[in-house]
């Protein structure tokens, strides 16, 4: 009697971790030195100061009781005030305290969203590459994820092969940039297109079609490339967005997702938005950490280290021979392979043929590993 | 598109925390001192100086990026091992590392192990009184939750009840002893009778049938009333812990269920544990506050200011000619109406007649109030 696609999901784990999980084994057996683990997306920079001073100043003036008592579901009210301002102050909509919900990272954002919009039937699309949890949602809440082929090489959106994507149950489209895995940042010029294709396409179908712009990265930028702010040109977005990566405290678990106030069906999916956030238990976010996190935001980990380990990585794989897509935000590097070890493979991506290289580590770690990248692409001959 | 049942649950919200928020709202108007909240569950005595001990001490010597990276879903090995530990020692039965999944409290378990064992379309069942959310998780998740009643008064186990309530669908029986709301910690003897019936039933349907049991309370025991561990008594049980009461974190989202290794079905329902906490999206648990957390595990706040709260206030309200169930757990008093304002009415719990009184509140704030009960009291002509 117990649902035998749950126990197959569980069986399956996670591509990642179970690499990172290797690697750790590896490391025992062959030595630290001789692991060179890229696998997961964990920041390696410490957080920035404020985080400690927020924190030690709530510990001396907050009695601890209070300071860790439980937060509302939806996060405390101030927060969510905080985050509406500075919504509003950074990119010009006007969000209200009521329109901002706080939760576990963008994870628990796109679970639940999953969840509010597909639970009637839809389907959910995405681009390729894209970060394997979408489709594990997509099928556990609805009737599954379309992946769209994006540019060769540049992985910009085409939208020809969007328009070929849509389908008349597509209820959501999850956008990712900057991208993990490929760390490219989406131009202006196809995202106010996209735009264009969704309005039409939701006057076409007779029902709204949802962007969920989960945006962990939206910080994490090296050359003053612009991110768009997707509510700024389509009303129907709903933003994530994680300290996870920012602020480099991904095992604190604090995000927040917020709904355009002109929003269609606002209410209906603001309501079932909750009701999904309550029965999966998890009751609110860390309450200390959700005020640390939101007198933060806006702020980076000193992200001058994950450029320079991409300038190093980028230029000497590239000066190798290795075909890498230049990353302009995030701390992921996607490489075509020859595959070396301990990297994530890209059809776990929806992109075979290409490998994850997070840099988020220390430049030892790339420094040390540089002979071995170069050893491999002279094995595969494919070395300049 | 949406669905509609979603929506509907998300507008009903909750009772206790609307009738908080109404206290608070108030005491804005009338002044805190008019407003006397017993509503929310949540500890008023400080965590005990452990928990502050640890985290200097992580603090101090785990590099800030390694101390708040991603945990595994499922919790780090370390803190794992540990509770399994713990439970070996205390309890007398062999779990080990892998038996233990750290969750964000029981609230996360009693969700997850509500969708694993209910999505084949079983039932749950519950003794009244009992937590209004176990009927939200099973009405999400399966085909509903069966109140179960108890004794009238003592609220003890009612096995003929409990004979008459069990259908062939029943997958999970909760048990959450010391009980919320009433205080009650349920006697060896019916737990035992219980477990016969339900060995019994078992055979008789041709499928397991599983106790979950929600113990946030087991620590809060004032007279060394003894608190059965039922995985000792019935091998299909899944235990499930919770810091939050225990060690005044609630906010800080840190439990763990334990499956008995030798649990019927054991890989299936904990692979599919596994898929649904995934699917939840909130990845991991606090990384720093597991950490903290596990290090306290069989500690407590000073409870002797509950057991003091509890001995003023039903010394006094059974004085005052009040009927009430004497409490040897838990913060709770339930209480047999006449309903005063700002208390969570029984017909919440399942048990309509009565009111929960949560006194883990200041003194002062008890002392307040009494006067008031006295005075209500005296108009609906109960006093002695």
């Amino acid at each position: 009697m117990i649902d035998q696609q749950l126990v197959k999901w569980g069986k399956s784990g996670n591509i990642i971790r179970e690499i990172a999980e290797y690697c750790d084994e590896q490391a025992k057996i062959v030595g630290e030195d001789h692991v060179y683990n890229f696998t997961i997306g964990s920041p390696s920079i410490d957080p920035p100061a404020r985080v400690f001073e927020v924190m030690n100043k709530l510990m001396s003036s907050v009695p601890p009781a209070r300071l860790h008592t439980y937060a509302p579901a939806i996060g405390f009210p101030e927060v969510r005030e905080k985050a509406a301002e500075y919504l509003e102050k950074t990119f010009g909509i006007p969000y209200r305290k009521q329109d901002v919900i706080i939760t576990c990272g963008t994870s628990t954002c796109l679970a639940a969203l999953t969840k509010v919009l597909l639970s009637g039937g839809g389907r959910a699309m995405t681009f390729t590459p894209y970060f394997m949890d979408y489709k594990y949602y997509a099928e556990a809440y609805g009737s599954g994820l379309t992946e769209c082929p994006t540019t060769p090489d540049t992985f910009q959106l085409d939208l020809e092969a969007a328009e070929k994507a849509l389908t008349s149950d597509t209820m959501m489209i999850i956008i990712n940039s900057p991208n993990n895995p490929s760390g490219v940042v989406l131009k202006r010029e196809g995202l106010e297109e996209l735009a264009r294709l969704l309005y039409k396409k939701q006057a076409e179908y007779g029902h709204p079609i949802y962007i969920v712009a989960d945006e962990p990265y939206r910080d994490l930028v090296y050359d003053g490339q612009e991110v768009v702010f997707l509510p700024s040109i389509y009303k129907n977005t709903i933003y994530c967005y994680s300290f996870s990566k920012s602020i480099s405290l991904p095992g604190e678990r604090v995000g927040f997702m917020a709904f355009t106030p002109e929003l269609d069906d606002y209410f209906d999916i603001y309501s079932a938005a909750i009701a999904v956030i309550r029965a999966f238990g998890y009751i609110c976010v860390s309450s200390m950490w959700q005020r640390i996190c939101i007198e933060c935001l806006g702020e980076t980990s000193d992200i001058s280290i994950y450029k320079g380990n991409r300038d190093l990585l980028y230029g000497s794989l590239t000066e190798m021979g290795y075909q890498c897509v230049y990353p302009d935000g995030a701390f992921y590097l996607f490489m075509k392979t020859p595959e070396p070890d301990a990297m994530v493979p890209g059809d776990s991506f929806g992109t075979p043929g290409y490998v994850r290289i997070a840099y988020c580590v220390s430049r030892e770690v790339i420094e040390r590993a540089l002979p071995v990248f170069r050893k491999l692409a002279e094995e595969y001959r494919i070395a300049r």
